[in-house]
């Protein structure tokens, strides 16, 4: 494996900017301006073609006169310099380059061109670059500010990837004031060179980073994704926004950076596939991130609540048990030693509910502790800490009975030692987190968040971070994926595909879809492709009766409804009957396919389609005529391990049928994820298949056979 | 109709309070100073044992030294107080009380005990209460804060009914901080007397409220709910969260104010009943609501977005997609007005995106407004005004290179006439929304949350309150509802019923239950109820083949695959032959029921069942064998108009089948919705029957049939 191109990019030891001045207005002067205010050890090269100091520093004027080839090169240049600027950095032996610039693949046509000759230039030289239009990166451990904005200046834990530049940039103070930071933050532009998946190695690799998130509006290297996301979740959280699955957000997305957007449905499999936790605002991404960057793990679903107020109590509890987890009573021992500390009508199971207190310490250290060493939970949310910021909202009402002013009061409660407090988590293994309704006015809410402990400002929003937590959880409990080997491409397969093209052919008909499901092992009904009546009455014979009597041929890709099927026919006249009104109805002497009759009532569809940016994907859903209105399906890239088939089986909302259901026995699950890989399998070998439809799936005791089956070819396999 | 207790509870001329003194920290305190300092225009009388003065006011020793029959009493003392307080003030005339006292209902039998003995006293003087065990109350408009928290100065739009009191005292703060006011809020506390139904019809009645929202955790008056809910929501927007269907939630709420707890689903459906907007956390309540206060309607679902960052202008866009919005192309022409203002590589179309830019004007006014008079949307959101937090931030990055201070470059920004750019949205009667970044630390986020426009602190939560803004345009477009009549008790069924309880069935078998089906004209399956093989030859003749052959017996529950069920049966000789076999199977001579088969591929379920505080509840779904594994049913309370049980059919997942569906025709939707109107009648008047269980309902071609029906009897009529 060569190195990630970003372990340089992210840690240069010189610098040099092309595009600043003594204008602050500038969007380079900003950039440069966060590189020497905000702490960069390293070597800084202004270029300017005039000024001989800029920002306090010697300026050059030309790439040329640097006295040595910096390791990074920034570029806030019109877009028309942008590409001899390459050519001077790639001569002098510079490596990596930022390109802030904007103007390219995200205008259109023109701009698109202009960047194919940008990734050529850097080819030529052997340089790897982020960008165009991208908004800079963060390294927060060397110090390194390449944004418009004011870092945070203590490190950070938390990776981000972003497709949109304002979320590394316009968010800082944003973050800053909830005591979020970063570890290290890239803003990808338009990925020409280096992408959001190589930002996503590189984030998994760096042990500076606990947690990673990634804001993403279209993937164009979609399985590499998936590979190198499945590397890194076992053990490091990814969670993920993507806004590119609607109508309106696609084009939104479209004229942004020009990202390849694709179903919402799609990316909600894909990240199940990948181990990331999907979310779907960024303030989600953002505090969940910074949940799982900071708190122990969680190693169960049971969570402890204490509170002083009912309403935010069962929020919580309600929230909490809407994402898996419980909120159990505790033991009556439990119970005793927390019933010493709150009064005789406040409730002792769980939540605690104190009810009306100002005795902070009680709810905030206390009880917590008493919960936490029971073991009796596996993560803990406090509900309703306040000092300072309660006493500053009370005083213009009680001022005049208290002797003390406000600001003795508030002086007093800010020099609290709260240090066992923030400490609870860590001593106990338990991950916490903070629901209060104050802001970091309040002492206590600034010392958790200055101790990495997330405070919310609504409960529920604690509640559903807790349950991210759980998701890894299940994430680091996975069955290990292990990458499925190949089969060979089979030869009958392959030339009964190319006949079928030679004669023109758009899609197999049944008859030859199922011959290539049978090559690859996928069970599928008996049947027997006949050109008369006598030889259909034999058929039927043959296999047995009851028998199905439909058309086929490639051009009728839809039977049920056209009366070119017969289901359930049960005696050789009447297959002779069947034979000749579906000749009629088709008009011609269309070949008719006797089949055995599978008895099941349990429809699925198995699937493979094509996405750009994902190569083969595979569907897999409840089945049927009713298929498009239970629309009940679920995504999944190919190749598939059979764990992942598995997730896959029981990602759907009715995946009580695959269980015993009724008097049925249970779908036998090994045959029916096989049956899934091996969709993929014929995707990935069989470029000229468009699309594979089957559906219905039926279930035959417990075994899936393959009913019908259509395979769209490809107009440019 | 009789006037709503709470006009005069929240509009008192004089109060006493028995709990005050002048120590700051007791609650009874508290809650005087807030009545004496936030403005209460009318006199307090202040009731202690003890003191001479309270809080600069002459206290009196005991009610009944009271000048005057105060309006209103609140009582903050121990519980065993609270009785003979009522006593006391019953005798002098006082009709309205807040019992801010807990240790009643919630804490048990004992405590529930003492709560209808207040009842009872209550009762005897013609006194109504909130509470006990409540937060008080807020009038905004009077002023008038009964609550322990500092009331905003400003008097507010939205008003709140709450079960619990922290939603109205802990989050006064966090409300301020985001420019968000009560006309009223009400604690109901226990709901001992006056209930979260008389607070919700009086916030429909009050004049200063314009949106109202409900944080709910068990209803007792379900239906009267609805009825109340319906009179309000075609006019003001009604919004919900709701918390008490998980088991955590439901042990939690128990535990607080002994709240009844039905299942989340059951809300889900009653909501959508009345015409509530329901959300999920405190936050988005509060959010939405607020927004649905302020902003002048929404018209249609076109949304225009306006930013000067991609990556939010696409959140936003998908997510107002996700909630049926849509963020149309702007025309040419419009486009070409933008385009005049914006970069060369900026975006005009829809969202307009301006790319980084510091012209705040540009973005929060020429183009906001050139979108609005357009007439091309129907709602706006802008993303990304930035003013004084911008420079806050970026000062100590850039302030060597500016020759102004950064308290002078504040005193600017704040000092600017924003006026015209809060105008907008009442101006060209569009609704707005604005998505930053910055809170109130910003000049232009703090003139929006000044002049009532909503500001979120991120680009999701604009677009989610956009969103409830198009659920309640959708709720005013609703065909009116009106109550439909009930018919007549039908006599036949009744006695069927009692004959059948008189023999100690627990339940009607399938041909009892489908003649009472019968009776109220519910189309059902043709049969003949048979007691030998040859009744069932003849009967099968009478009604013509295929048929269905089934046990019958008020044992059997469930038929299927239980082997006491025989579908298509083709001829004389192999009905008798299932005949036997099911009587085998049964193990004695039970009844046998001959059935015409119904030929339809479609199956729905339409259930009965009751719910305490509900009353018959009515669930419709998908059916057939499957209905447990696809779960896709809704619910409503009977008695049901035909226009809510038209909602009903649409407001299921699966609901494409009911339309017209491949070969197949649209339901009869009239029938449809008659069937599932009149077994809630039956439900509502035969109280006898606990639950009904109709499935599956067959569409024969269009036609609704009911083919199985099982109605368990109430052991408690």
């Amino acid at each position: 494996m060569s190195e990630n191109p970003l372990h340089l990019l992210m840690n240069p030891q010189s610098i040099a900017t092309v595009g600043a001045s003594n204008n602050w207005q500038k969007m380079g002067t900003m950039q440069s301006l966060s590189i020497l205010k905000d702490g960069f050890p390293g070597k800084f090269y202004p270029i300017h073609p005039k000024e001989k100091v800029v920002l306090g520093h010697r300026a050059y004027r030309s790439v040329e006169s640097l006295p040595e080839a910096p390791d990074l090169a920034m570029l806030v240049v019109p877009t028309n310099q942008v590409i001899s600027l390459f050519e001077s950095f790639g001569k002098i032996g510079t490596k990596r380059a930022i390109v802030i610039s904007a103007g390219f693949k995200e205008i259109g046509a023109a701009g698109k061109n202009l960047e194919n000759k940008l990734t050529e230039v850097a080819q030529k030289y052997g340089m790897r670059f982020l960008g165009p239009n991208c908004m800079g990166i963060i390294n927060s451990q060397l110090p390194l500010n390449l944004t418009v904005s004011v870092l945070d200046k203590r490190p950070g834990y938390l990776g981000m990837a972003t497709q949109s530049g304002t979320y590394i940039t316009q968010t800082l103070d944003y973050l800053r004031k909830r005591g979020i930071r970063f570890s290290k933050a890239i803003s990808v532009g338009n990925e020409a060179n280096i992408d959001i998946v190589d930002a996503l190695e590189y984030l998994g690799e760096d042990k500076s980073t606990r947690a990673i998130i990634l804001y993403i509006e279209g993937l164009r290297r979609g399985r590499h994704f998936i590979e190198v996301a499945q590397k890194i979740t076992p053990h490091k959280p990814v969670l993920a926004q993507y806004v590119g699955g609607s109508a309106s957000g696609k084009r939104a997305s479209k004229s942004h950076t020009g990202a390849m957007a694709g179903p919402d449905i799609l990316y909600d499999g894909i990240f199940k596939q990948a181990g990331i936790i999907r979310l779907h605002s960024i303030e989600d991404l953002y505090a969940h991130g910074w949940t799982l960057a900071t708190q122990p793990p969680l190693k169960g679903n049971r969570l402890g609540v204490v509170t002083h107020s009912g309403g935010p109590g069962t929020a919580i509890s309600h929230t909490a048990d809407r994402g898996g987890m419980i909120v159990p009573p505790f033991s009556e021992g439990l119970q005793k030693r927390i019933r010493q500390h709150i009064a005789v009508h406040a409730s002792s199971a769980n939540p605690v509910d104190m009810t009306f207190t100002t005795d902070t310490q009680l709810l905030t250290q206390t009880i917590p502790q008493l919960v936490m060493e029971s073991k009796e939970v596996d993560g803990v949310i406090i509900h309703g800490p306040m000092g300072s910021s309660w006493i500053k909202e009370t005083y213009p009402h009680v001022g005049n009975l208290i002797d003390i002013s406000l600001d003795k009061l508030v002086e007093f409660l800010d020099s609290m030692d709260l240090s066992e407090m923030v400490s609870l988590p860590w001593k106990y293994e338990i991950p916490l987190a903070i629901s209060c309704f104050s802001g970091r006015d309040d002492n206590y809410v600034k010392a958790y968040e200055d101790h990495d402990i997330p405070a919310f400002d609504s409960p529920e929003k604690a509640a559903r971070a807790m349950v991210s937590l759980l998701r890894h959880k299940e994430i680091r409990d996975r069955k290990a994926i292990v990458a499925p080997k190949l089969p060979r491409k089979n030869k009958k397969a392959a030339v009964l595909i190319q006949e079928a093209m030679e004669k023109g052919q758009k899609a197999l008909d049944e008859y030859q879809g199922k011959q290539i499901l049978s090559a690859y092992g996928i069970p599928v009904t008996r049947e027997i492709l006949v050109q008369t009546e006598k030889e259909a009455a034999m058929a039927a014979e043959t296999i047995g009766f009851p028998v199905v009597v439909k058309a086929c041929c490639w051009q009728i890709m839809h039977k049920t409804g056209e009366g070119l099927l017969a289901l359930n026919v049960q005696t050789q006249a009447d297959v002779q009957k069947r034979f000749r009104s579906i000749r009629k109805a088709v008009g011609s002497d269309v070949p008719i396919l006797i089949q055995e009759q599978i008895a099941g009532s349990r429809e699925f569809v198995i699937g493979m389609t094509r996405f750009p940016g994902f190569g083969p994907c595979l569907l897999f859903g409840l089945g049927g005529i009713f298929t498009e209105a239970f629309a009940d399906t679920t995504f999944r890239a190919a190749p598939l391990s059979l764990t992942e088939a598995r997730e896959m089986i029981a990602d759907i909302r009715a995946k009580k049928l695959t269980g015993p259901f009724r008097k049925m026995p249970a779908v036998d699950k090994a045959k029916l994820c096989s049956a899934i890989q091996t969709v993929g399998f014929i995707g990935l070998l069989h470029p000229e298949i468009a699309e594979i439809d089957l559906n219905p799936v039926l279930i035959e005791d417990d075994r899936p056979v393959v009913v019908d089956a259509l395979m769209l070819l490809s107009p440019f396999p």
